[in-house]
């Protein structure tokens, strides 16, 4: 059934799916979505719903991800994005928001994000950054790259950080070395051996992105306590295909990272690694198809994007846009800077919008009750159908 | 042939179609439209033309209802819409298109929408529906959620209700529990036993929406006379699948609902149920092509919400739009208020619209003349064709 | 390898392909096109471009129809069209051009259509437009409905036609009914039996539409010259599938007739009956994909009415667009009317069109050279690719 | 596993792809883009980058050329274009660009490049043109028409041209003929015996295009160094496709020519020949696709034609739109001609274009660190996925 095709003489290459190619097909007794849960665990900590930030400045200010804390959702810093670098992040981000907003040049608010991340990270910033959400009593999440991973976590440790995602567009386990420079500020960058930085620390990391079953169940040895899959994709703001050649068709990433999940749960007698997808979550339609395909929870970011709480303004751009030789992304306006709903609305409703961008939650429950299931492990048992 | 596809690692899908996808590949000797019948019968009722509308505002006023029986074809009231609610609907509807029109954001009419679906219904406005259809000499049928058929029936039954339709955005039979509390006005609602409830009953029901063979089957089974397909999905107006990823590609539901039928009219030895499509019917060509995948009627949404008769004057949205914490629908203007055609056109015609909006039953007519069939049931075995 | 899909449970469709999705691939010596034959002859007539007119007003005027064959194609004028109805079509079509180009409901355009359809046909104008080509020393072919044939035809035999046309939207060979009164004027329409009154002419008969195996050969077995495969669809003028549900798969149903071709050559012992592909043929490439799919040649629309000699002023309309009560079609501004080249030039060009308009009978050898191939009973071999 | 579809009966088409249906999945260890190279080499001629430009005038001039071979690439003079026929090259692109721009009609500019192709070809200026070239240092590749090949050889050998490239759209090794003749200026042309005109010369041949594995490996016995694979499609410029019919699915056919690479290598115990890929190519990200599905080298248009030194001003136009009687390419603004990027940024980069248009060489560097692979050789085992 799996498909391999020959494409040209002797060449193959597996036949793969988008969520969008994929339906949610109930066929089991309905249930009132008042006895659904949507709550996920990752290690010890637990939230009310599925839900992360993709590590972007556009949504992660400290403010925002307190926020989303108290909203029972999961808020990730970028270690090495705009708070880590600079004090004014607001007139940062309103002067690049002016650009994108007045300039036709796609290029010229690149060009003015790359200028903005040729600062040094300063780690008495991201300390800071820390310390503020620790403060507001959320669990303190922060995402450092691959490469500076080893620099700037001892600092992150000492600053109460509680759950490490180091995470670059596509990383991998076995030899981790300089992928990707995008926010290299002349700090000593060495290859990283993921197991024994891991083994070192006592908190839980996530770590990715992955796209494929065998470096998933690499980095789920490595001792990560969540592997994310797919490097964020967004249609009109992530354009690493475009650049790269490299696309993850999510619906078949997650499927193929649960399936090394259950791989790694039975080659260690029950340890369970959580699968995060993180790409082409653009609804709650989305979300919820995401989930169906087996992912634990997702990183979402345009959606958030959305929110009043969001530094961006309304505007959405991936943390690879910054990269100072090759980005692969662009800023993407997703909200009317005088109508953005509320982050509360955004994750918890109540909604007036037709199309999926309010009430995640609530929606993401209602799906699991037109199906018939009680909780997000069940869920990942759904029927699907794809488009014929 | 059926296809299971596995698109990700130990994980598959069914390969589904949409009508869009068939085509009707004529190959028998050709008939006169004359010869051909499009007779419909459920239960005692027949009508001329396979025809019922889907239950929304948009369309289903108790004179619209009444037209279409006049036209042979099979009215719904929505016995929790607008005209069991408020007694000042025309002008209700007239500000909701007001703000549909000139407001930029769909948000706000869907607000409105809401606000209207708060009040209360109130069984006296519902029972003066029913006796003003019932007055015309038409067939009275109601449209009821699950979760208050119990509450509203009593008295449905006691203004004359001729056939009931219990209806949500996705049923099921087995275990009928608070799925949808889209028009909760604060009555109890309790959990609803299909089997139980149809047994009580002295009329027909018409039940639905399914999705798939099984719960198609499971309805069969509680005593429904018809069981619908579909959740009525029309683009841009109804959002079921970007707001729950939730999909019901038509061709392969119908298709699957009518071996159902088949299954059912076995285990039964000669019990026929009639299956209903409801969803992705634009054009008088997916009319002809959902008889064909299997149906033996099609409920209809913006080809009647089109008429000059339907109180939504050219707009169109479904029932599901006004949910009060989740919408899953958008108001749609499917025809200028100044050039909508009458109800007798679109359903009798003549015709001088060259896209299938007019005429439907003579379009209908005509498709199975050039197939070669004479009526509906055998149409239902035609030829089909899915492009490559 | 013949696809059958089973879309819903116990259902199944034939997967078909359309032009669109082939390709032509060469595979074999090249050839200088100055070394290629175009020609075509069907009975004893010999055209140098296997190229005929879909027999609309919007380009069948005798004139025009002189025009084609002095270039070397087939003219076929309309015997039920406005040249059958009135003496003053140039000052008509006037008219209907102005209410297309300047109303901005394409229904006022249908239904004056509609209006001119629905005066008599006249014998003594047809005689007359027969008369006209056949002084210009070209072949003289009349397209005339399967209903009307009988009565029409003694007047066009008498007024020297050399080749009659039987062509309707779908024909069937073995029961041949009123399938479509479109221009019906009050006659007596009669069931017709093709394979009697093909016999009883001594011209030859080339008879369709048809869109599948079966009815081809069966359409052959009435001692047909030529079997017309498709109903001349056109996106955007042709609304056959929208309103009937009907479609023909052109790739596949070219393939199909072909194949009914060698079945009938073969149970015969030799007798060979032409294929005229009708149907979304809008380039030149289009042209060679139909005649590689297996065609002996084209029957074409929109091309031939961007020619200034077309009298539809550079708009196109098939001739179901004036069915009385279901029109299957609109009009289609194809070329400006100021711009428009000269059928020679569509013909045989030169061109100066980057799109595939124009020198369709060179763009035809061009592509064919390049393929390796002499003639057209060869290049229908030639290898095929279908996008994957 | 190679897919023969019956698309009709008795009629076969394979199933090909295109580059887009096509990504490249990382499913290795990460390496550092600095371990990488991206070095090609054909026979004693070495590049740091392994790009051409597909010939047109819209891309080589001298200047140009020059510029390529200094960044690393391979420039291609045309040895039939505008600088081969006149003298004041600048000023007549000037006027056609001109033309382009403010005429709405596409084909004001092809007839006015045709009319520019009717001038001869004057040796004197082709052996000017390579003086220059050879003068800066700088490999100097020419492409001749296969049936000018005989003609012109002479004086470019004598010129001191390096690399000959044999091109026209589709050609063959068996028997070239008069395929195209697309720049016929009066010389006598005759029929083309590639196997002994290779014999013959002193220096490598690349020869082309070819879209199948027998041609390409009958074009590697000729004894060409390389073999061009595609025509240069390129949407909205050339429309092969449109006016011939002929389709080449880049994905498909590179990896033919790859596996007749492979073959020829088997037959002749060893002789390389580089597959060069010629068409869809419009990002980075199209060209690491391309490399991946087993070409050696890409040859470029669009992306090459945006750049400042590019002659075109920000217009592209394959050579193809110039033939005198079927032209199959138009002119297509690809930048602003103020906007316009140094040919050096779109080879080396840096980029602050979100879009994969700069920094081709480092974003394939960096494409192929992510896939884990150190060089191109390698590289062209990279798995791959299709779009389900």
């Amino acid at each position: 059934m799996r498909d391999l095709v020959e494409f040209g003489m002797g060449r193959t290459a597996r036949r793969t799916y988008e969520l969008e190619d994929i339906s949610i097909v109930p066929s089991r007794r309905t249930r009132s979505s008042k006895n659904v849960s949507t709550a996920w665990q990752i290690d010890a900590y637990r939230f009310e719903t599925p839900i992360l930030n993709h590590p972007t400045d556009a949504i992660g200010s400290p403010a925002a991800v307190i926020e989303m804390g108290r909203l029972g959702a999961l808020g990730v810093l970028n270690g090495e994005g705009l708070w880590a670098r600079h004090e004014d992040v607001d007139a940062r981000i309103a002067e690049l928001i002016e650009i994108a907003d007045t300039d036709r040049d796609p290029a010229a608010a690149v060009r003015f994000l790359q200028e903005l991340h040729a600062a040094p990270v300063r780690t008495e910033l991201l300390a800071a950054a820390v310390a503020q959400v620790r403060a507001a009593g959320v669990t303190a999440a922060v995402r450092v790259s691959p490469q500076h991973a080893p620099t700037l976590t001892p600092a992150l440790l000492e600053a109460g950080v509680e759950i490490l995602v180091v995470h670059g567009t596509i990383i991998s386990a076995e030899h981790v070395m300089l992928v990707d420079r995008g926010h290299d500020d002349g700090l000593v960058a060495e290859p990283l051996n993921l197991k024994t930085f891991i083994a070192d620390l006592d908190i839980p990391v996530i770590a990715g992105g992955v796209q494929d079953h065998r470096t998933a169940l690499h980095l789920m040895r490595t001792g990560a306590a969540g592997v994310i899959v797919g490097y964020g994709s967004a249609e009109g703001a992530t354009t690493t295909n475009e650049v790269l050649g490299i696309g993850v068709p999510m619906a078949t990433a997650i499927a193929d990272a649960a399936a090394a999940r259950r791989d790694y749960l039975d080659e260690t007698g029950g340890r369970y690694v959580h699968v995060i997808a993180d790409g082409d979550l653009h609804t709650s339609g989305d979300v919820a198809k995401a989930l169906a395909c087996g992912a634990d929870a997702v990183s979402l970011g345009t959606l958030l994007a959305a929110a009043q709480e969001a530094p961006g303004r309304g505007w959405y751009w991936p943390s690879a846009a910054a990269h100072p030789d090759t980005p692969r992304g662009a800023l993407l306006q997703v909200a009317k800077e005088q109508a953005r709903p509320s982050l509360e609305r955004v994750l918890n409703g109540p909604s007036d919008d037709p199309d999926g961008l309010l009430n995640l939650s609530g929606a993401l429950r209602r799906s699991m009750a037109k199906a018939g299931y009680a909780d997000l492990k069940e869920f990942q048992k759904v029927g699907l159908s794809v488009r014929g």
